[in-house]
């Protein structure tokens, strides 16, 4: 494994780091968005779902007359894979405080046809405007501070293939969710990490949306070792995140029938829940 | 409130009850269905979130060449009347195992104009052909049998304007999550019932797309009184369900910012996890 990039002398800031370089679309036409998917967040041989909600998510922040995902669900159709793609929008619906779009990701095959990727339906609001009553009866995930958890770059590698997007994540996992690392998972659903932006962006609604794909699947916590390819993914992104790492929960309680759900909660450091997400994904049993 | 219908001599059928009536679609031509909404399954002066997602998740079963929702993703637009209404789908991908598609459920302006109501998403499979693996750490819900449980016809009337659909239902709340009808609501984000279509039809996956959203809010539980209309909800369809009645658990941890998510779990009575949804929904803080 590569070492982990040493930590910025000068946090990169939202708005002029990695991932919104990475994220950055350029309308071609009302609507409609170039991207150029990048390499840097793909593992094993896979893009990474995370990345490619949020190139979704910025491109319907542009179109929609709201800035902020309140709800997004994505359908993972095909494989996506780094380099140029079109990202085609639709404003179903534009609502006083909430607006409702569609949007797909398409890439070429090998004859230049467009073949689709995602599609997401999604609806917007702007964060700024709620009020500020919370009473959330959730509570933070417990789990260590991050000095006592572990990255990518404190063990033998995991996984064959790119591990790109780990060069570029500050992810360090709860060790009572790593047993699969050692060879001893817990047989419990369960994966918890600290997470950050490796050159110290602070987070963002849209790297809310990175955040919640962001972690190895619970799948390998069960004891599975094959890859866990998502169906569908929906995110609720609930309050814009304070400045600082986040603390990432994610749990499976149903595995059956070849399928299974991740429910994942982001948490900021003023202990606010910022987002939620749960998806289906397929595991290959063995 | 009407006495509650007595429970027929002789169960109504998957594909001869009144549900299966209610959510009939008619091809009008390749994709395109029409449906007349019944009256039957209103609440207050809302059609059911749960009986339109089961008309929409009709038309892919139809449109779609897998039979079963395996996950739908539906975002509330504008609100149903009862009525004639046009559902249009696509097929946007037809896989080996799974398909997905979209579909959407219009109606009649008073100038005759389309509105769109209800956008959805959705993956099919066929829920015939998973393999049997269940390894859930899920357990089903604590609560009393049915008949220490209670429901409308117990009580005095807790909500003003049509309750049609309660005369259509079986459900029988658990006395721990009723608070809420005694002006006593417990602070708790939870809602258990027994769920039975009231004509004695069994389960089936379109069913359970009406059995995640037919409890009364858990934000009455909550101590809110007022309505909480839908902006998106996802349900997870994970098993074909075993016949007899289910359970129906609904919790919410985060109410923040005038929003709070609804996790639906659907039990059925081989204690078999057999739906799974979360909702996010708009509330009016006082």
């Amino acid at each position: 494994m590569p070492e982990a990039a040493p930590a910025p002398a000068v946090p990169a800031t939202i708005g002029d780091s990695e991932f919104d370089r990475d994220t950055h679309v350029t309308r071609r036409a009302p609507g409609v968005y170039d991207i150029d998917l990048s390499a840097g967040w793909t593992i094993i041989n896979a893009v990474n779902g995370g990345y490619l909600l949020a190139v979704l998510g910025r491109a319907l922040g542009d179109a929609l007359p709201h800035p902020d995902p309140f709800t997004l669900s994505a359908h993972y159709l095909t494989a996506s894979r780094p380099g140029p793609a079109v990202v085609r929008t639709e404003t179903v619906r534009a609502g006083r405080g909430l607006s409702t779009g569609q949007a797909s990701l398409f890439q070429y095959d090998d004859e230049g046809d467009e073949v689709e990727r995602i599609r997401v339906l999604a609806s917007y609001g702007d964060l700024d405007t709620l009020p500020d009553d919370v009473r959330t009866s959730a509570k933070p995930p417990a789990m260590p501070p991050a000095e006592h958890c572990f990255g990518p770059e404190d063990g033998p590698a995991a996984v064959e293939g790119s591990s790109a997007i780990t060069d570029r994540l500050k992810l360090k996992l709860d060790p009572a969710t790593l047993g699969w690392a050692l060879g001893q998972p817990s047989g419990r659903g369960e994966m918890r990490a600290w997470f950050g932006l490796a050159d110290g962006r602070d987070a963002d609604p849209l790297s809310l949306l990175l955040a919640v794909d962001a972690l190895p699947p619970t799948a390998f916590e069960l004891g599975l070792k094959g890859w866990v390819p998502t169906v569908e993914l929906t995110a609720h992104v609930r309050c814009r995140p304070a400045p600082g790492p986040l603390r990432v929960s994610v749990t499976t309680r149903n595995l059956a029938g070849g399928f299974l759900e991740e429910d994942a909660e982001v948490w900021d450091s003023a202990d606010r829940l910022v987002a939620q997400s749960r998806q289906l994904a397929r595991v290959r049993l063995g």
